[in-house]
């Protein structure tokens, strides 16, 4: 799970800010991660999730290749080849760099169209975003990426259709939903699928394979509250990221075999919470409007979760699930 | 040990800065800690020390009392009691808030002769420190508290006598040395006891018990550069007390006895790190000349080290070293 934007000092303001504790408080093990990509000091998304998902550093910008700008597996693909059932939730355009870094290889995050042409051909079992224009109001060719997904056997909706929460997926299907045509609206002006979509991602998943699933969700406004310097949608962007792992988390301490991980990819907006601040009224400063390059901290839950202690490189994160799944 | 202000903007500066990893990079177990005090969520050194020393949330400027400024047991004093040798280290006064709170019970932290008084009292086997005017110049009293402490056994010496470096303590006395008459100097001005003195504090304290030691060393001035906004003050400081925490692992890979903890007791300077930062060029924004709320990292090496992974108040530090001890 994937706080994007979400460093030590977005944690701690939403923390004081709920008065109560956060779900990520429960995990046993921390870590501290290294977020610097191939090319640049501060990273951004691309690289950062590219690290997460490949183990390799990249160039900003870059998604699924490495800093030679080759092609290299994700580990969302190695579980589809394993026949793990894999999927994708977030509240970006499903095209977005921190999804896309999990099934495309582009050198250009922009490449939206391009991207959805990957996605449609990555196998994956589940996804919920935005981004739905890229998909069928494609202006490099008339193509319907929707109705292709249809034909090769996808359950594909939208919010044009019917509400997230109304839906019943079913596992023997695959299935995609769009809450967009590009970017969802943020979670003060009415968004609310995303801990629902990450509680149906999980018993999806879990039904839907028997050797066991990989699943990527992402908090991706958080880091929109902090290029805005907004410091309210932040706190309500973290807030909803930590719901959604407060059922992420329910579900595997049921489950007892899944491990959760929770990190950001870098740090937005250089926030420092002021001294003068108490918890009813924080007094945030911002130094950017970009990411910054301080570490991120790392969360882990589950078997496996020890590997997720100390102080290491993003690209780890990817080895060391590796590990942790018995891969390597 | 303590990074006095050393946040994770802080270390994540000092990584880049030193183009080498740092010692804290070898510590297996990472925690995250948040730091507000009884009654304020920027703590200061005082209550933020105390909370290590003694378990219990104060208010800010308190040191060794509870939030209802009753005296507390500190660490140090249970190690006494329990007879393990004990020591202080530090590149501020002795009597500053940080080393003091582990030996003094006072409201106000700016009481330097009574926490001079405290000091003489505390039964403190090896100390390094300056504040050396509280001792021997002092305003409410006419004591030579320097030699009331030689009287009582103590090897007392100071800068003004000779080097640090050319001392041989007997473990068989008890040892302090005074680096300064009120503040020592700035490592980029020629300080350059701490790495050493901090090498010289284990070697003593290991020979002066067969029951243990505890042992805390500060690294003030990390806290002084942020206060100033000055990055190349806070980058060198940084860079000595991680030479200071390399000697003490070196001494713990060795000894293999020892739980070495590095923290800090809160960020100071609001420090990010901007975009456009490059590894020989890094640009830094300091949001405040104060303190910030913001949680800290937590490092641990050695037996017992695994109590400290995880999320958890400052105070919990203390309540594990306990744990990690076996006094509780």
């Amino acid at each position: 799970m994937i706080g994007d934007g979400m460093g030590i000092a977005q944690i701690t303001a939403s923390m004081y800010h709920e008065g109560k504790p956060l779900s990520i408080e429960r995990f046993p093990v921390t870590g501290i991660q290294q977020v610097h990509s191939a090319d640049n000091l501060v990273t951004d998304s691309a690289a950062g999730a590219t690290a997460f998902a490949t183990g390799s550093k990249t160039n900003n910008s870059a998604l699924g290749l490495n800093e030679r700008l080759e092609s290299v597996p994700t580990i969302l693909e190695m579980a589809e080849q394993r026949g793990l059932a894999t999927g994708l939730v977030t509240t970006a355009p499903i095209v977005h760099a921190t999804p896309a870094a999990f099934f495309a290889h582009v050198p250009l995050r922009g490449q939206y169209e391009d991207i959805a042409v990957q996605l449609t051909q990555s196998g994956v079992d589940f996804f919920v975003g935005g981004g739905m224009k890229y998909f069928n109001q494609r202006s490099q060719d008339q193509n319907d990426l929707i109705e292709i997904m249809q034909r090769s056997g996808y359950l594909i909706s939208s919010v044009y259709e019917q509400p997230f929460a109304t839906l019943q997926p079913n596992f023997n299907q695959k299935f995609g939903y769009f809450t967009a045509m590009e970017n969802p609206p943020a979670f003060s002006a009415g968004r609310d699928y995303l801990p629902f979509a990450s509680r149906t991602a999980t018993r999806f998943l879990e039904r839907a394979s028997d050797k066991g699933f990989f699943l990527m969700i992402e908090g991706a406004q958080i880091d929109w509250g902090g290029h805005k310097q907004d410091f309210d949608y932040l706190l309500s962007e973290l807030n909803d990221f930590d719901l959604a792992v407060r059922e992420v988390l329910k579900f595997a301490v049921k489950n007892k075999e899944t491990l959760v991980i929770v990190t950001g990819d870098h740090e937005t907006g250089g926030l420092a919470i002021q001294p003068g601040s108490t918890q009813d009224s924080l007094i945030a400063a911002f130094a950017t409007d970009y990411h910054t390059a301080t570490m991120i901290p790392v969360f882990a839950f589950g078997p496996g979760a020890g590997y997720f202690r100390g102080m290491y490189d993003n690209t780890d994160i990817f080895h060391r699930m590796v590990r942790a799944l018995g891969w390597q």
